[in-house]
């Protein structure tokens, strides 16, 4: 890897076989590839979060899934999470998997580091709302949400099961990256995962 | 049971030993033994939540520990969620549990039933962002959040893993409990879930 060379961590989707949003991040993925060096991560052998087992917090053994996910997370410049919307929130498999790098306090393997956020949802809503609740969530821990995100909506209409992707959406996934990978290399230019990781004064 | 007993189940806790929402559940559930038939669930047997193993989406077996928390909400007049907050939200656990109870859309265990927040932090916060996204979640489910819930701030101070717990909130549990079982009386009285089991027409 060179290095200007961008790496880009990306996951979610659903745990179900064709998902509408495995699908949308295996395009995204594709779509990366001459961008940056990407890698998809996956989230389906990760336990339910337990303090006990959380290698920051715990005595115990930390699974080998969970090793491997932080440690992925914790090498990127920058992250991709695409995600559906279960009940207007994020889909626990998603937040479970945010739990595992939620630690320790103000120092993550996601704090200081650009995240673009994409969803897609078979009816009108686009996953518009789980994205909200993860803004919020990634602001706990310093991560820095891209003002721009993707919520495709009605997606059976320009995401397939075989494969096929609307040419507008391809185009706008493309410019999306382009400015998470642009992010990722300004963030990591300037430090910002150090000057992040910094506790606040308290009273 | 007596016809007007009030069946309760309780659910949350993190997965961690010596938990502080643990400890409330526990206290929670012997103050409610007097007033209801109270059930204490257990959440961390359930898998990541997979469309495909939902009894009401996909055409896999369902796992039995998805089956008997389907059939314990289905069961209950009210629920309660005693749940922490991780980063300024649900935790992944806590959601995936609900994500189970999530469908079919308008019809799920949770519609049409009161549910009572309460959680414990050893900061300031006291669960008060989760439970805001918790509103918003069961109120997508057509569950009904009761007005009132608990938050115990520094809960270290009140609630202690020997099983000690501060008198007042001993006593502002136990009103919110009454609160819970009177309203779940009254939902099942009136029928709120037959009437909340209703897809909205679509233009």
């Amino acid at each position: 890897m060179g290095p200007a060379e961008v790496r880009i961590a990306a996951f979610g989707g659903s745990l179900r076989a064709g998902s509408l949003n495995g699908v949308l991040l295996d395009h995204a993925v594709r779509i990366a590839e001459p961008l940056c060096e990407i890698s998809r991560l996956e989230i389906r052998d990760l336990p339910l979060y337990n303090q006990d087992l959380d290698p920051t917090m715990g005595d115990g053994d930390t699974p080998a899934a969970v090793a491997a996910f932080r440690n992925a997370i914790d090498a990127a410049d920058g992250v991709m999470i695409v995600s559906p919307e279960y009940s207007w929130s994020v889909p626990g498999p998603t937040k479970n998997a945010i739990d595992w790098v939620s630690r320790p306090a103000f120092d993550t393997p996601l704090t200081g580091k650009p995240v673009l956020l994409a969803g897609a949802s078979p009816g009108p809503a686009g996953t518009g709302r789980a994205q909200l609740h993860l803004r919020q969530i990634l602001h706990s821990l310093r991560a820095l949400a891209l003002v721009n995100d993707l919520q495709v909506p009605f997606a059976h209409s320009t995401i397939t099961p075989d494969g096929g992707l609307d040419p507008q959406l391809e185009l706008r996934i493309g410019e999306l990256l382009r400015e998470l990978v642009d992010d990722a290399r300004a963030a990591s230019a300037a430090d910002l995962v150090g000057r992040y990781r910094v506790p606040p004064a308290t009273a």
